[in-house]
C-alpha cells in the first residue's frame, strides 16, 4: 500500500491534481494516482460517482487519502498542499517557519487559487468547450472580460517575479520566499500550461519574460518533470 | 493607534473585507478601516492608486496592516484569516488544534474563496453591471453557466450543513468543526448576501434550509452584528 492515495482526471490530470503530485514528488513520497472521468456519473469510476462523492463531497479533483494517517482524506488542492505542509513539513521548510513567512506563501497560494486560476479557466473554457456546451460560439465579450483579467492579473506575477529576481537572483526568484515554497507548487501547475496554451489563452509570454525563465525553472524541476512523465504516458 | 488598519470598499466594504473585519471584532482587536474607491486609480483614494498598490499589488481589498507587528502587510482574504490565526489564536481554537482539524477548515476555506465567489461573484456582475461595462445585457448562457454553477455550489453547502446539523445539533453545526472556525468567517460574508441578493442571484433559499438557518445564525453573532452596524452608517 503506498503512502497516499490522489485523485486525478483521465488524461490529462488537471493542473489542479498536478500541483499535489508535484509536492509529493518532492517530498519523495509514495503515492498511487487514481483516474477519474470528466462530466461523469459513473459510480466507481466518475467524478461525480457516487464512490468519489464519498471522498469529495464537490466532486471534482483533487482528492488525498493518507493511508498513513487512518486513511485521512482532504480535498481542495490548497487545503491539500496545507495539510502535507502542516503534517509532514514540521520545520516550515515549504510552509513557512514562521506567522510572517506563512502570511506571504498564503497570500500567493490564495492569490493562484482565486486570481489566477479563474481568468486563465473560464478563458480556457470559452475558447475550447463553450461551443459544445452551449451551441454558439463563446461571447465576445465573455473573451474580452476573462482575457483582460488574465493580463491584468500575469502583470501582477510578472511584477512579483521582478522583484524577487532583483532582491534574491534569478535562482532563488521564488514567489513567496527566497526558497520553494507551496505558493510556487499551486502555481507553476497553472502558469506551466502557458507555453502550450498560449494561443487559446491570448498570452504572448515573449511579453512576460520573468514569468517565462519561472516557468522554465519550474518545468526543469526533477518533482515536475516526474510528474510530467507519468501523463504522458 | 489602533492594532489594525483594514482596507475595504467605499460604501458596501465588499464581502472580502467582511470577513476580516467579522474575525476581528471576535477577537476584540481595535481597528481602522480606510476606505477605497472601486475601480478608481486616484492615488491616495483608489483601490488601483499608486499608494495602495504599495500596500497590495492586485490593487484589491482587503489588505490588513498589523502595527503591533512593525506594521506587517497581509493581503488576500484568506492568507488574511490564516495570519490572525497563526500570529493571535495560538490555541488554534479558530484556525485549527492539529494539522487534521487545520486541514477539514481549509477544506472550507478554499472551496468559499475558489467555488463559492466565483459563480455567486461572476453571476452578480453579469446581472448588475454587465451592462453598463459592455453596453448589452448580459448573454443568456452567461447567466445560465454561472447560475447553475451557483445552485450546484450551494447544494455542497447544503449537505454539509445538514450533516454537521445531524452530528452535533443546530447550535453547533458549523461548516467546518463543532465550534466556529475561519472557516464560518470567510462563508458567512458571501452566503450572507443571499437574503438581500436572493433575487439576481436567482437563489430561493427556502430550498436550502439548513443554510437559510445558517446565515440566521451567523447573522446573529455579535461580531458580525458589529460589523454590519458600521457599514449602515
Amino acid at each position: 500500500m503506498p503512502h497516499f492515495t490522489l485523485y486525478a482526471l483521465t488524461g490529462h490530470w488537471g493542473p489542479n491534481p498536478i500541483k499535489v503530485a508535484a509536492f509529493l514528488e518532492q517530498f519523495g513520497f509514495d503515492y498511487h494516482v487514481k483516474l477519474l472521468d470528466m462530466n461523469s456519473t459513473d459510480k466507481e469510476t466518475g467524478v461525480k460517482g457516487a464512490d468519489y462523492l464519498e471522498v469529495c463531497p464537490n466532486g471534482r479533483t483533487p482528492a488525498l487519502i493518507d493511508h498513513k494517517n487512518n486513511d485521512f482524506i482532504v480535498w481542495e488542492s490548497g487545503a491539500i498542499l496545507q495539510y502535507l505542509a502542516n503534517k509532514y513539513d514540521t520545520e516550515g521548510k515549504y510552509g513557512g517557519k514562521t506567522p510572517e513567512e506563512k502570511a506571504i506563501i498564503d497570500e500567493w497560494l490564495f492569490f493562484q487559487a482565486t486570481g489566477l486560476s479563474v481568468p486563465q479557466g473560464q478563458l480556457f473554457y470559452a475558447k475550447t468547450s463553450w461551443k459544445g456546451k452551449y451551441d454558439e460560439d463563446a461571447p465576445k465579450n465573455v473573451i474580452r472580460r476573462f482575457s483582460d483579467e488574465l493580463q491584468r492579473v500575469l502583470a501582477v506575477f510578472e511584477q512579483q517575479l521582478k522583484k524577487q529576481t532583483e532582491k534574491h537572483g534569478g535562482e532563488r526568484a521564488w514567489l513567496a520566499l527566497d526558497r520553494i515554497t507551496v505558493a510556487d507548487f499551486t502555481t507553476l501547475a497553472w502558469l506551466g500550461l502557458l507555453p502550450n496554451y498560449g494561443e487559446p489563452l491570448e498570452v504572448d509570454l515573449a511579453k512576460f519574460p520573468y514569468i517565462a525563465k519561472y516557468i522554465e525553472r519550474c518545468e526543469a524541476l526533477p518533482a515536475v518533470k516526474a510528474v510530467r512523465a507519468q501523463i504522458k504516458h
